[in-house]
């Protein structure tokens, strides 16, 4: 029988779609996800969905970009839309309420600064042109990015840690697992695979102890190991998260 | 007797806050707004409540960066998540169902593409630095901006209300009014006043008739109409969409 849930996404890449991923992982909720089958069909997915030929009046909403998730027959895009659609349903969010919106106020917040930034890292003049062509530029930005802007999202996040007085344990968000703590981890994880020197040095810095104790939880967490060390979890590569020397510290 | 709703923002500028007070100028409900008060009030209010030394344990979540809406004591951030909150509670958008994620990853793509986007091409490396440290590098991102992203989600905009075919009028989602159309209407008028020559270019193309029905049909709503004629209406100056004539298309 088909997953009742699927995920169209890139193939080959954590990408933006691995936010989606903890969730169904975490929750033990089995998923089709087109990025782990054959990359020519996920490409051909993709690209089909998001096409702008798509016959207007077809039931299918046009989307701009992957991921995109498919349940029954809705169709969904926007990382942050489609956590907030799985959260409730996978019992890793408050049902509604007040807490969703608390919670969704997070989890845009940390996408800005462990995803879309990081993107801009590389990329801060053009998306469609190669890294090599922007490099200096990455240069600049990378600087900016490592010195203010990550300090900024680190310091929110670890703030969060220190003001939620309602619960035990190194959480987010009303003292259990939430879908916002998988968030904070999949954004340390690829942070420190683009900056490993900055996020080293921030570490011993000893000012984000909370949010490294939760990304440490989070990795232990029975499920996510199995997961990280299963053939599931693509490499990082040439996506949203990427190494250049070039653009570390000295 | 003091607004139900409070909106926290800078003072002077249309900002991420417009398309919150747009909502509340369409449904006629009355709001606070610290940025139409006395500026060092505005300034005060943002400052205090994304401050990260708020003590610890305090009821309100530390919040990176305005606009922010107090509701009762629940304090809210980030602008997609404020309208997400808001549209359903003014009549502007499906009480809750599929339909309200829809419109949510619709809001999404349309405020990465007409504001996100837009706040880069006059801020490519670095968001603290002045913008005359950064020309050359802005004159080649809104090079990219003006031909490539924008016709994007401009295509995007256009493609969804032609797939569309749920009711009459020019609105983006269920043959009625939402906050959807409110955002649209907010990038493009943000968007005409930073790029007006490649706005009126891509008006004239012909290719996007149906976003600029949208925007004249927003334009006319009588309350609208009336908000935008007040003096509520903030100018456009140094926020998100700023007219350099240098970033312009010759």
């Amino acid at each position: 029988m088909a997953p009742e849930y699927k995920l169209i996404y890139w193939p080959e890449l954590p990408g933006r779609a691995e936010f989606i991923r903890l969730l169904f992982e975490e929750a033990d909720v089995s998923y089709g996800d087109t990025g782990k089958g054959p990359p020519e069909e996920a490409v051909s997915a993709v690209t089909g969905i998001i096409s702008p030929n798509e016959p207007p009046g077809s039931s299918n909403a046009p989307l701009l970009a992957p991921p995109v998730l498919q349940h029954g027959r809705l169709v969904l895009s926007q990382t942050a839309n489609i956590l907030l659609y799985l959260a409730p349903r996978l019992g890793l969010g408050p049902k509604d309420g007040d807490g969703l919106f608390r919670l969704n106020g997070i989890v845009l917040t940390l996408l800005d600064g462990f995803v879309n930034e990081v993107h801009e890292t590389h990329h801060p003049i053009a998306v469609q042109e190669y890294y090599e062509n922007q490099r200096d530029e990455a240069r600049r930005r990378s600087k900016a990015f490592r010195e203010q802007r990550l300090p900024k999202f680190m310091a929110f996040a670890q703030h969060l840690l220190e003001a939620d007085s309602s619960g035990e344990g190194p959480w987010l968000y009303g003292g259990r697992l939430t879908y916002a703590d998988l968030v904070l981890f999949q954004g340390i994880d690829g942070t420190s695979y683009a900056f490993p020197r900055t996020m080293k040095r921030l570490k011993e810095s000893g000012k984000y102890d909370g949010v490294f104790r939760l990304y440490e939880a989070v990795k232990k967490r029975p499920r996510i190991a199995e997961y990280l060390a299963s053939d599931r979890r693509a490499k990082y590569s040439t996506g949203i998260w990427r190494h250049y020397p070039e653009l570390e510290e000295e």
